[in-house]
């Protein structure tokens, strides 16, 4: 059985004719997507507004009205996936770059709906390890006040070169021990000059669609 | 007498034989810069790091050597100016635009100090607006949520298009009640997903250079 997609297509039952959505980043979230183009072709009316380039892309495909956050009163529903989701449903998101803008669509919507395989189910944050977009500028610096926190950061390379984000911005992919108190550390974080944001995201999540030990489907709320 | 070239060059006393030296952007801080290029000429050997193009510019033609942030161990001393500061030495900056790099290069210093003319002493930080730096995706989503603070936020402008910094981000020049508190403020700001920094300064400053009620040098230390 495909878990990404009974989960991902699970999640796009929460979508209403006339709806604004936020469409996440993803290899799960792209069923979702993928789903809700079919939903569309059948009737369904609604605004996608993308957290990535590529996300843009496929909805462009599939025929989902597209809009720009800037546009529209608000967010009705977000749908993303997560790189590990725990027990109170707070999770690590960004390996795939592009945090922010995810990260700003989550903030904004009033659903947020993450969609997690069970592999993605965690006890503690901190196995998968955590993206910090940080600016260019004083990037070495930057990373000498993480390391204060007893974190370990990588610059992420691609060919040599530092990572780019979206927004023009570098990422620092850390790993720090269990002991770390993640919303403390979300704060701490967010409060050093040149970290432009993290990829914890602490309660923030209203909904997530995963499976049981049966592999049937659960909702977990907060 | 002129306030801004008497605290200027002040300031400059605090710096040694082979110091790393941060160097800020404003109209007082201009003449620590001028003050030390005068000195470098005479034989101090110290390296400069700039907090933005303009003063990289008027350092390079004054023959103050400069340096990159990400090649150096550390910076010993920074010196910039500020659009207030309280009595608890806490300041609003960034009305040029730069507050970034100046929040970088600030927090990395050993030693802080900034130089104020009395004009720039006041009770309560918020007659100046404060500067709130944030990426330009979502910019209106990050509006809302600042106005949630009960923070009335202006985009800055120029020439009819949103004002672009060093980072490529935009600036909200923001008026705030003075019922707030200030470290609570800062810490809000930087939470909102989209916000990059602010133009709050808080537990930053070491010493600030300044003239008392007689016009005589006041150094305030905190």
């Amino acid at each position: 059985m495909n878990e990404k997609k009974i989960v991902g297509e699970k999640a796009v039952e929460f979508i209403k004719d006339g709806m604004v959505v936020g469409l996440g980043t993803g290899t799960t979230v792209y069923y979702s997507i993928i789903k809700l183009g079919k939903l569309v072709k059948e009737g369904l009316n609604i605004q996608g507004i993308p957290t990535s380039v590529q996300t843009e892309e496929l909805a462009k495909q599939l025929g989902i009205p597209l809009v720009s956050c800037n546009e529209v009163e608000q967010i009705d529903v977000a749908i993303d996936g997560a790189d590990e989701v725990n027990s109170d449903l707070d999770l690590i998101k960004g390996g795939g770059g592009a945090l922010l803008r995810e990260k700003i669509i989550a903030k904004a919507a009033n659903k947020f709906i993450v969609v997690a395989t069970p592999s993605k189910m965690v006890g503690n944050l901190g196995s998968f390890q955590l993206p910090v977009e940080v600016a260019p500028f004083g990037v070495e610096l930057t990373e000498k006040h993480i390391r204060k926190y007893g974190i370990n950061p990588i610059l992420r390379q691609i060919e040599g070169n530092p990572y780019k984000t979206d927004n023009g911005n570098y990422i620092f992919d850390c790993s720090f021990p269990d002991s770390l108190n993640v919303k403390e550390l979300e704060e701490k974080l967010n409060l050093i000059p040149g970290v432009v944001e993290n990829g914890l995201f602490i309660n923030m999540t209203d909904i997530v669609v995963s499976l049981d030990d049966e592999k049937n489907i659960v909702l977990i709320e907060r």
